[in-house]
Parts: structure tokens; C-alpha cells; sequence
């Protein structure tokens, strides 16, 4: 049994990187005996605080990125293909996600894993709330109860919530894996987190 | 002898992560026999390009840098003192670097780990070209030729051009390396360089 806290796992769904860190953190945590709690976040919140645009956006940088994301997949043997829409809106999935996690934690990292194979595995948009809801029902979930869900307030402000507690705690940008107090950003600072937890730090 | 073409290895003096990964790049090319040609640019240029703000002055994504660059440069056991000026204007040591290069690459590049070691191993201001000399001046190079280079026309435009067409290339972040074709940003991905190099692609 795990007896440290959990790893903090923030994310936005629409962010490559952290669909690339999902297939991985799991794995690298469990080696370890850690758990990983999943807190998925609407990134544009934390955007315009710092004043930063989507990097997909960004002139060159944004040429990059679909190049290093394509790249980085192949490394990693998970699929990968390129979304009509980028970033996507992610309001529904994220919503989605915070409501399942109240009910079964396990439940919505199935969720949250289909989500990113669907749009960054599959290459599908799921801005729509009616999408989102059509890979939940693969988990058994109610498209009605998930479609009503991502509608009630205290969803909406559970979203906001998480989204504002995460830049307090430091998060810019997707993935942000919080270890013990220690923040690491981005896809490629998995093998630091690894290095951190088999030492303790350094 | 190496046969292939060089790697280049884009930088910016005033990059932190640019230092890091300058601490490693001919080890891991070495492992492989490829030489590496430095390359300073004025990454201010490219930030203008695409909009973007010099990370160190982006909220709360400036303080993780700071914190970063630290963890970073235990991990890699090289030392690493946070300067006064960040960023530093690096007009000086970019144009005495390309000056150095036309006469002798090597001694060029050992200028350039000079400049590196003191500004980001030793926390020091070297904005002014005086403070660029007497770095040169360690290294046998006259600081009256050394003052006189970086305000050679010709010198100036050296810097120019090689920043434009570092630009054409795609480069729009320090460091930024091309193994025969293929770009990788960041101090980050020198495990995936050392992987092109090692399969030639995958």
C-alpha cells in the first residue's frame, strides 16, 4: 500500500505533451509504489495569466510541435494522430472527468485514458459535449447522466476550482507533475521524476 | 575522421538551458565521432518573430525556471549561479564568438564555454564588452582586438545573418540542435539526439 501522497498528474486534455506524459506516468509512478491522481485543468486559464498563447499557435514553435509530438510518439510506441481542431475545446471532457471522479476515481482515469486515445490517439475532436459522451458510454456511463452533468453549476465551479488551486501551486503549463512538493514540467522531465523518486531528490 | 556533416548546435548565450546543454552536446556527439559547430544567435530576434517573451520574464513560468535550471545543473553535476541580469545582453560575447570563429573554431568554442562558465557557472554580468574581453583574455586573445572585432560592421551583420537564417531553419528556442535534418529544442531532448544518432531515426 502506498503510504506517501499521491503523484499529482495536471494536464489539459487538449495538450499533446499531456497526452504523451498519460501513457507513461502510471508506469513510471508504480514502480515506485506511488499512486498518481489524474487532475485534468483548462490550460487557457493559466495562459492568459501568464500571458502565453496555445504553442500550437505560436509562429515556427507551433511547426515544431506537430513535428517533435509525431516524433515523440513513435520513441514512446503509442499512437498518434493530429486533430482537425488544435487545441480543441476540452470543457466537456474536463468537466466530465471531475464529476466521474467524485463517484469512481478509477472510473474516470478509464475515462480520461479515452479521452486522450480518441483525440490524440485516434485524431478526433471532442469539443462537443455529445463526443465526450459517446466514449463514456464505452465505460458503461450514461451519455444522458454525463450530457446533464457537465451542465450543473457545482461542475462548472469544481472545474474553475481545480483550475485556479493548480496555478497557485505553480502549474503553466501541460503536463506538471507535482512529486512531494516538487514540480516538473512537460513530457520530457519524465525521466527526472523518475530519477526523484528513486532518490528522494538530489 | 567524421564523414557526416556536423551538428549544429544553436544557442543563446543568455539561455540557461542553452549552458546545460553546451556542458553535454560534444560528449554525446563524440560517442558517435560527429563534430558539433556552435552556433550563437540573438535568440531576441526569434522570440520578436514569434511573439513570445524571454521565459525568465513570463509570470510564474519564470519562477519554475529558476527553480529548474538549479535541480538541472545538480543532476548534471556542473555548477550553475544565478546571474544578476537575466537575461543579459549577449551582443558581445554573439559577435566576438563569430569573430573568433573565422580565425580559429576551436578556439572560438573554448571562448564560448568561457563565456558560458562565467556568466551561467559563475553568476556574472557580462553584458559588457569589456567584461567579454577579459573572459578572451584568458584564452591568449588581445581584448584591444577583441573591442574593436564586435564593433566591426562586418561582424555585426556575421551575427545577423547567421541569426536570420537560424530562423529560416526553425530555430525559435536555445538550445536547439539539427542532426542531419532533424531538430530538437531543448536541453531536454539531448537523450532523443543521442538516440537519432545512435538508429539514425525512427
Amino acid at each position: 500500500m502506498p503510504t506517501r501522497a499521491p503523484i499529482e498528474f495536471y494536464f489539459e486534455f487538449a495538450s499533446p505533451y499531456g497526452y504523451l506524459a498519460s501513457t507513461q506516468i502510471d508506469d513510471v509512478a508504480a514502480r515506485y509504489q506511488r499512486e498518481v491522481i489524474w487532475k485534468p485543468i483548462m490550460l487557457g486559464a493559466a495562459l492568459k495569466r501568464t500571458g502565453q498563447l496555445p504553442t500550437v499557435q505560436i509562429p515556427i514553435k507551433g511547426d515544431y510541435l506537430k513535428h517533435d509530438i509525431q516524433r515523440f510518439a513513435r520513441l514512446l510506441d503509442v499512437p498518434l494522430r493530429l486533430p482537425p481542431v488544435m487545441p480543441m475545446n476540452s470543457l466537456a471532457a474536463s468537466r466530465a472527468y471531475w464529476w466521474l471522479f467524485e463517484r469512481d476515481r478509477c472510473l474516470a482515469k478509464k475515462f480520461a485514458r479515452g479521452i486522450f486515445h480518441a483525440h490524440w490517439g485516434e485524431g478526433r475532436d471532442l469539443s462537443a459535449p455529445e463526443a465526450v459522451a459517446e466514449i463514456a458510454a464505452r465505460l458503461g456511463i450514461s451519455p444522458e447522466d454525463l450530457l446533464a452533468a457537465v451542465q450543473q453549476p457545482a461542475i462548472k465551479q469544481r472545474l474553475r476550482d481545480e483550475t485556479e488551486r493548480s496555478i497557485e501551486k505553480g502549474v503553466f503549463g501541460s503536463p506538471f507533475i507535482i512529486v512531494d512538493g516538487e514540480g516538473f514540467w512537460g513530457a520530457d522531465r519524465l525521466d527526472q521524476v523518475e530519477r526523484w523518486l528513486a532518490t528522494g531528490g538530489w
